[in-house]
């Protein structure tokens, strides 16, 4: 796969080193969530709504009622950026200055279109629900139509991006590295707890656990 | 503690049973997590950029290194959007339709203004540190001179504010509830991992996990 171009949009400024702008390591982290935040801009006024996405290929989908003003006002065309970041532990230093998180982001830039057609607004469903279980699309009852229309879509082709992160232990100043403080790393994970089924689910029913996708 | 104004900037249009304006839920939402996502607009582009917070009172703060363009442009005053969301669950209909994610989430706006004042400054960084750890801003060596010119803090008076969130069982269609699909709630957690001591700290110094904060 290969990189955005390093533009005014996307460019890494601070700490050039934990930039990336190629689209392996962008849709891994992508991928690796379900909830993003979508930055939009109305009478100047930034707004940021976090929401649920899917992603095929080069291109973002959001969903929501067909009466979302986020859906409707994305598929207007207006340039949107939509940002993730996962927390991946805590980066505890022997100074108070070199405490830091790890993590990995990415931020997003485009602009969306309404999905008019019924097959790829299906196509996009199927997206959201097979990233978060594998081969439930499958196994559920499929949207219909009434469902449907009241199901708005919108797709972002992705214009720009760029990802940033930062892995691994603490950076202590040489003059620090003898204080008695305890340095390191506290990872943290997002992990699924027991299945709690609905009172109306059968309990003679599996848990539809292969290949369950727990993102941030 | 009170409530925000529902203004057309913090109104809940969607689902809004699921909306709340009250001061104790919007600031519990946020002081359970550590990343959030700052929306801005230059030159009409929006911007979304994830980074670390604190917050006391009706503030919340931002900090970076001096050459920070996020703080920088947060610190000159334009208007700024704060968004955070926590997964708290997978929620799992036995159509696709209903299928949906248990949330926490808070969008919160204001301007921003440069924290010149050092004393000021000081306290901030302490909050960012605290709140991670309780009791580590007294452990670690706190910022020096240097240091503290080479961090730059924002503030942001929160001026409007409101949370969503969504807890609870899957909500079927009565005709759907026969259908042989499993149906109920995966709850996703964040969870400390076991703590890695950086190389360079004494094996004999204890982990300072009294209180720690795993937030998203």
């Amino acid at each position: 796969m290969t990189d955005f171009e390093i533009t005014d949009l996307n460019k890494i400024h601070r700490l050039p080193k934990r930039g990336h702008y190629d689209r392996k390591t962008i849709y891994g982290i992508l991928d690796a969530t379900i909830l993003c935040h979508v930055g939009f801009v109305q009478d100047g006024q930034p707004f940021v709504i976090p929401t649920n996405f899917a992603r095929q290929g080069d291109t973002l989908f959001l969903h929501g009622a067909t009466t979302s003003r986020l859906i409707r006002h994305v598929g207007e065309g207006v340039p949107v950026c939509i940002s993730v970041a996962i927390l991946d532990g805590l980066v505890l230093a022997k100074s108070a200055f070199h405490h830091s998180v790890n993590y990995r982001s990415a931020v997003v830039f485009g602009r969306g279109r309404l999905v008019e057609d019924d097959a790829e607004k299906l196509r996009a469903l199927e997206l959201f629900t097979e990233r978060v279980v594998p081969g439930r699309w499958q196994e559920v009852r499929q949207p219909n139509a009434q469902e449907l229309r009241a199901t708005a879509v919108a797709a972002i082709d992705i214009e720009s991006a760029s990802a940033k992160m930062r892995g691994g232990p603490p950076s202590d100043d040489e003059d620090d590295l003898g204080l008695p403080v305890w340095a390191g790393v506290l990872p943290i994970r997002q992990t699924p707890g027991d299945p709690l089924p609905a009172d109306y689910s059968d309990s003679s029913l599996p848990f539809p656990d292969a290949g369950l996708h727990a993102g941030s």
